[in-house]
């Protein structure tokens, strides 16, 4: 496929297609896989292509069992397509991503779109099967309307609404792929031998899982490719076809080059996916923890030594400290324990909660918050302190309104320092099943190690 | 396939094997699936086949990402093979199930049929490919070894150790059609469009997702049929093979019968299936939960309140009232709420927790059992009532080591209906949340509504 093909009106900066350059490109584009060097690339980098992305988003769900789109299905309450989106978005030198959904999930969709802030997202009506949907994109890119923010790009990802965890790795690698080749697909080993039955519903034959992959998503072209594709293709591949792969095959004669990828990019298809995708989701975001405390030195023992327990309880957990709050938030650490050493108020998680809301980190997600208090039995009676700490439950239900979770930790602190540290080993339990868990039915509770 | 074939030494009732009597075996077989007649059938039926099942267990597991072989992950702490067993255990039509496994892990497979009191289970060691390892499994069941408690059956079923969710009519299907066919497998349509890559990585062709289907397990085949091909096959088969349908069809020309099994057939392949095993299990055992209660007048008014608070607000889930425990431990219900509502010590509890643990109910997985209080204000304060209660800590740890989590909860009894009723929904949503999560972390716990 060479720039001027019929179908292909330039793209603003067409650059070098030929398979000659492909070596340098690759090497340029390489060196963006670490990571650092990403954005400068992106916004200075005078080789790499316009990259845009289309997202269909049409589909009814019908094999998940249940009434919403599958897309629509919300993970730790928010919709399971906000989290594609996020993948999308933080690749920087993406800059368009064309979503195409059915006109009554349009509203919806807007919705998700300012609720949680999603960026360089235009919408697109839907067709009634995913290869129409994807065209829908396809035009929306290549036509540039009077209004419209879109350019023609010179490469186009296609990916799935339902695959949430494509990485940057993955999409690079097609990009790639896809501006030497033309063509470029993610695929997978079959995990299920594939045989084809005949007739009468027995088997004709069984196909070599050696000798096949499962086609799966990111995939990506040269825009004039896919797009003369499309524009060519029959009105039976439109309704039946699965495959844009293919359809670069059929009508323009690109090989799709062949990319292997990660278990990562399965589908979101059965409703044991959705259980599947919280469970990851969940556990991605409880991979650090950040610990607030003050540097009084009378507090300083016991919280260092909560401290050193989580870290050697919990020892895939990151565990950092809370010196600079701002920085934390930036790391993208969704879990707090805030060590009150002898106050029984929560002035001092008060401030956390304050700095946490100011900062929007709990709108992607919910962040865990544990106000951990200690019981030395010295100055206030048990009864009494749990009474004082119960106020807990009323900042637990205001806070819940900002996606904060907040719970409370009173931690029995005896002289003895083996039963210290005994203590310490169950008030780390608890903080690790809270933030395993994230579960906002515990709200507001006091819990007692 | 005739009996008398070579390699058929001919099983205790071979019964009719022609296709000729296939409807009428179907009939017969059909009536089973209402599934009340199964045990009188399976006991009485003079036509019912003879059947064993073949579950090759001695696969490494590498694509799951951790050192466990997948079959030996610990889903809430038992084994996935033992979840497999037990799916293929309560149908008591399979008369025996041997399971191939490794040298290495014979010790660990023995300890698990005994910890979880696995019946019918024959142990055969598994070769280095999973060909193997079935031929080992019918080589066991064709030959009767002097001590050997094993008969050759007439038809077999081969099922994988990583599938547990395998449901009664479907093995009944492909049996009822192995007995007319010769052979059988369950099949799915396919989640992904397969695609044939060429020498050099790229795109050769992709296949019609509408002409292919994915095969799935179980499958079953007249013992003759299998034994036979497994007798007759290459070492290239034996080595490089994933389809024993495929070496029926090659060896003794049976074409097998393909069945369309439910979503539920999917195979425990990557880290993502352990979770969504996890979360579908945990929910199938959360449907149903057991009031208990006294029915002395005055607490039967608050102790009706909360069950009927829980039937609103979990109305996915079966609320039953205890009063015939037996029948509700017959049921296999995994959740009880013991309700006391005038005394603040476990004495109730504890009897309930007695029953259980005669019960052995806990066994197979972890019983939720919660105990509820309410604090009036009018006798005892709010301090010293919390400090009777947290005796629990200790009963909790106790009745932990048989596999039952205690938790307390203490709900705020007020005059006022309104508010009582907001602190009965209250306690009925952490309710709901202790029987989801099912965590170990929280046991002993007092929680406040």
């Amino acid at each position: 496929m060479e720039s001027g093909t019929p179908g292909g009106s330039g793209p603003a900066e067409p650059g070098p297609r030929l398979r000659g350059l492909g070596g340098a490109l690759q090497a340029a584009w390489a060196s963006l896989l670490s990571g650092a060097q990403a954005q400068a690339q992106a916004e200075g980098g005078c080789c790499a292509p316009a990259v845009a992305a289309v997202l269909p988003a049409g589909g009814s769900g019908e094999r998940m069992g249940v009434p919403t789109p599958k897309q629509f299905c919300p993970i730790l309450e928010r919709p399971l397509i906000s989290y594609t989106l996020q993948a999308l978005e933080r690749v920087r030198w993406i800059k368009d991503i064309v979503v195409a959904v059915t006109g009554g999930n349009m509203e919806a969709m807007k919705g998700i779109i300012q609720r949680y802030q999603h960026k360089r997202i235009s919408l697109v009506e839907a067709g009634v099967t995913r290869h129409r949907s994807i065209f829908n994109g396809l035009k929306a890119l290549a036509e540039s309307q009077p209004n419209s923010r879109l350019s023609r790009p010179e490469v186009v990802i296609i990916h799935d609404a339902v695959r949430p965890f494509v990485e940057e790795d993955v999409l690079l690698k097609v990009v790639t792929a896809a501006k030497e080749h033309g063509a470029a697909g993610a695929i997978r080993p079959l995990v299920s031998t594939v045989i084809s039955p005949s007739s009468d519903g027995c088997l004709d034959h069984s196909l070599d899982r050696t000798k096949h992959r499962a086609s799966e998503m990111p995939q990506a072209f040269l825009f004039d490719v896919i797009y003369e594709a499309y524009q060519q293709c029959s009105d039976y591949d439109l309704e039946f076809g699965t495959e844009c792969l293919q359809l670069a095959l059929k009508y323009c004669h690109v090989k799709a080059k062949l990319v292997e990828g990660s278990p990562d990019l399965w589908k979101v298809t059965y409703k044991r996916d959705l259980y599947a995708a919280e469970s990851i989701i969940k556990e991605r975001i409880s991979q650090q923890m950040c610990v607030v405390m003050d540097t009084k030195e009378d507090e300083e023992h016991v919280g260092r030594c909560l401290e050193e327990m989580l870290k050697n309880e919990l020892n895939h957990v990151k565990v950092m400290s809370g010196r600079d709050l701002q920085q934390v938030i930036l790391e993208q650490c969704y879990n707090f324990v805030c060590v009150n050493v002898m106050t029984s108020d929560f002035e001092k998680t008060q401030k956390l909660l304050n700095v946490l809301d100011e900062s929007n980190l709990s709108i992607l997600y919910p962040v865990v918050v544990i106000s951990v208090h200690f019981l030395d039995n010295k100055s206030i009676p048990f009864g009494r302190k749990m009474e004082d700490l119960m106020q807990i439950k009323e900042l637990a239900r205001e806070v819940k309104k900002r996606n904060i979770l907040l719970c409370g930790l009173l931690i029995y602190y005896p002289q003895d320092e083996q039963k210290l540290q005994e203590s310490l080993r169950q008030g780390a339990t608890i903080i690790a099943t809270l933030i395993k868990e994230r579960d906002s039915g515990l709200i507001g509770q006091l819990l007692i190690a």
